[in-house]
């Protein structure tokens, strides 16, 4: 079976069931559902604090098969999913799902569940080291879905993905389950990924190293949600969970690559009062973030929001005036932290607000530019953040194909040649995002417009800025490094990438090795 | 049939259905279920601000029988509901229940609609004015239900209550549905009891008077709730949303109740840090919040939190370091809206936050003092604020039943006699808040301790504050005024009264002329 970007899907995946075929990124709209919850009511009087995690293992009665979930805006800091797991693990259940919004080298204590079964699936929207390598060799008994950050709770909203219990990571926390993120040693600001999960999952439970007296304002996850809160010594090692500084790139291809991105965006006409705009933490990313801003500057123009993952870069810019708030689904750094702690303008947003394509409207729905990277895009503006050039998992979606599909102008900044490998092939091997809902690609050498853009084709034809088809760019990248040999995939499917809409865009298969 | 109350109720009741009896304000907890959502998702590129209500029930399909719902922070200054109706009633749309949270003087266009057969239904938890009358007198069709601040939001998440289209009025909105109640000229501050509104409606419409551009920040009702925004000129009267001041009672007999109500809470042995604590606007409520404060200052406490609706008065304890937090679920003044607006300690709290008993915990379970007010009380300590004394309705529980079920010490102050009718009664005309979950009486006269306080008699026992059982209470004040007549009710009921847990704890009858 193909679905409609040709990609060989099985009509049913043992361990992930029927698959329902990506059709199209704008055809699966309209009246959609959300589920009901069970909820244990809570009496004047109750008490929800316990002493451990097993404790709360035990008030729960945690199961073989449960699926269990965790945010993931600890990051690389994170000690909540191992804690956890080592307690779960220590008692000899089996079959666990892991429904984290993000996998990180941290996480390598997975590894060993995984082999001996007490891990049977995982649920996410990012991984990345030696957990993704494992789910890589097929040592995971189920496929893994890889899911995106406004796919997973459009998931869980709907029922696709059911979670028994929730464990959140909480930075400060009080008695009666009051949660947020911008005060205690692990501070992270935003607990965007984390609301869905308070809201669907049958149980969930609060676990902090800063247990404050009543009430944990401001209040990011209300009592409300909360049934359990546990004291531990530590959530998080702070060095792994924000970066001091995320820096700009220092490389001039990447600052060549941000100034003919600044460009194209100037020329498309979008740079005006009310502009909204998103991009990622990456060097050259930022580096447009920092051209854009000088031509904000220029122009006076004020926009009006910035979104997504929050570094300083972004913060200066609210605080300079460029733009009018900010909408926060996740901090990258202290400065960003401190800023979402003190700005009402810097507001926080869920998971589902950010990008989840069955509410009524995502933030994402009202960006103007998105920058996005890639690790491979293909002649159909296809684009590859999941898997590598050996075919091993190293990333996912995150935002990836939510903010694509949204933004007006969603523009792929990517050096064209990247480890001696050209990053534009024929086919990519894994498509995270459809390439109808890219509009550009800028490289160091040009630039290649999505033919459906027309009318920025047109905008974009007095320039100087060197204009290819997304071929002839592929074409020139060859002619440098020559045609790279496509890496040999097996048949064993140990991954599903479901596109934001909960329909299957592609599976990733195990490299031959 | 007869509730454990003793109140008699038939079994089912035309217009309303088969009644739950109230059994008891902690007997139905346990495992509840939030109902599920149908949504219209929001494709990129889609708009939703329309240019008239008309526009709007146009879009939604307005039909006979649907139940609308409104929020009651505009209180007596809301054009909204009016507006609506106007425009519903030139349909000759027939059969519309109104699911107003609360209903005022103002709404008096509606007494009209009920006589011709446009409403025919009304679930409010307060009401007052022309309305409260027409209902008394037996012209809506079906009974209207009394619910409780609390009781509202678990009857829309269970699917009790359900909503059609929820009109939203927004002091600001901007066009993609993101709405606040700090900014524009009908700011009201908190929007707590409109958000589970906006989160379980099949349809939400936002209606300003002020749209702004996006984003609308702060946002308290986020865009992914809402379908449609149409702007108006007005949504409201600010003199009757928010009045400027609310003022201590300057009566020497509710100041001497003030003081004795304070010194029970002292006695109480809950003024100690982390003190919470609620009141209402009234006169005397104020000046039991003025008479605590001087005692937090003298005592040097400092509370958890203030929660309820909001005053200036709170708002200046909370500046002075006498509360850390404010719970707000609605701001009574101009200097509550401007705390809301700019103090992060200032939190908003939904309806359901506030006071519903079936999710994982009320802010009103955390509560230590609650200072309530009362038209009647029995001597099974059930309090009355649904009808006054000729048994027509003038008011509902709003937080009352609420609160009084979660508060450790739940206070009734008041008047021994008002308008030469003693307030304390062998049988209240109608129950509003069950006995057993007041815990005390002051009156000017003396207190009277529920009995099954015991703990509360000894702590109370040492002190010079006249103590008299409740029924002794009732005699001394009928000796001054004499045994008042009962009112004579007809067979004919015209209001269900349900307590927070959706069980029918009394039910209104019509009065005989």
């Amino acid at each position: 079976m193909k679905n409609v970007l040709g990609r060989e899907i099985p009509d049913y995946i043992e361990g992930y069931g029927k698959v329902e075929l990506f059709k199209g990124a704008f055809k699966n709209y309209g009246l959609k559902e959300k589920i009901g919850v069970k909820v244990n009511s809570v009496k004047p009087g109750e008490e929800k604090l316990l002493d451990s995690i097993d404790d709360a293992l035990n008030k729960i009665g945690i199961k073989d098969g449960m699926t269990i979930s965790f945010h993931h805006h600890l990051r690389n800091g994170d000690f909540v999913l191992n804690n956890v797991m080592h307690a779960i693990a220590k008692r000899g259940i089996k079959d666990i799902v892991i429904a984290a919004s993000s996998i990180f080298p941290v996480h390598e204590p997975l590894v060993e569940y995984i082999k001996n079964g007490i891990v049977t699936g995982i649920v996410t929207n990012y991984m990345s080291g030696p957990v993704a390598e494992a789910v890589s060799k097929g040592l995971l008994k189920k496929p893994a879905i890889m899911m995106t950050h406004g796919g997973r709770p459009r998931a869980i909203e709907s029922g696709d993905l059911h979670i028994d219990i929730a464990f959140i990571g909480a930075p400060t926390a009080d008695t009666y389950g009051n949660i947020n993120g911008v005060y205690g040693n692990a501070a992270c600001g935003s607990l965007g990924y984390a609301t869905v999960d308070a809201e669907y999952a049958d149980k969930v439970v609060a676990i902090t190293d800063n247990l404050v007296t009543y009430p944990a304002c401001p209040i990011e996850i209300s009592q409300i949600y909360v049934d359990y809160v546990v004291k531990v010594d530590s959530i998080g090692n702070p060095a792994g969970i924000v970066s001091g500084t995320t820096k700009i790139t220092k490389d001039p291809v990447g600052l060549k690559i941000a100034k003919i991105a600044t460009k194209v965006i100037e020329l498309s006409g979008l740079v005006k009062d009310g502009l909204s705009f998103q991009t990622g933490a990456g060097g050259t990313s930022l580096a447009v973030a920092e051209e854009l801003k000088n031509l904000m500057r220029e122009k006076s123009v004020v926009g009006s929001f910035a979104a997504g993952g929050i570094t300083g870069y972004i913060v200066e810019m609210l605080e300079e005036g460029l733009f009018r708030n900010i909408f926060d689904v996740q901090c990258f750094d202290l400065k960003a932290v401190e800023s979402y702690r003190h700005n009402p303008k810097h507001q926080g947003m869920s998971g589902s607000m950010y990008g989840n394509p069955h509410n009524k409207g995502a933030v994402v729905n009202n960006l103007d530019v998105m920058i996005l990277g890639a690790t491979e895009i293909d002649i159909d503006f296809n684009v590859n953040v999941t898997t590598g050039s050996s075919g091993v998992i190293m990333g996912g979606s995150g935002g990836h194909s939510d903010t694509a599909a949204g933004a007006k102008l969603a523009m792929v900044v990517t050096n064209l040649i990247k480890g001696r490998l050209p990053i534009i092939k024929d086919s990519v091997t894994t498509v995270t995002t459809p390439g109808e809902s890219i509009d550009i690609v800028v490289t160091e050498w040009g630039i290649a417009v999505n033919p459906k853009r027309k009318d920025l084709i047109e905008k974009l034809s007095s320039s100087s800025i060197p204009t290819m088809t997304i071929k002839e760019l592929k074409e020139l990248a060859e002619k440098m490094t020559g045609k790279p040999e496509a890496i040999e995939m097996s048949d064993e499917i140990v991954a599903i990438v479901e596109y934001r809409d909960g329909t299957v865009i592609d599976v990733v298969r195990k490299p031959v090795d």
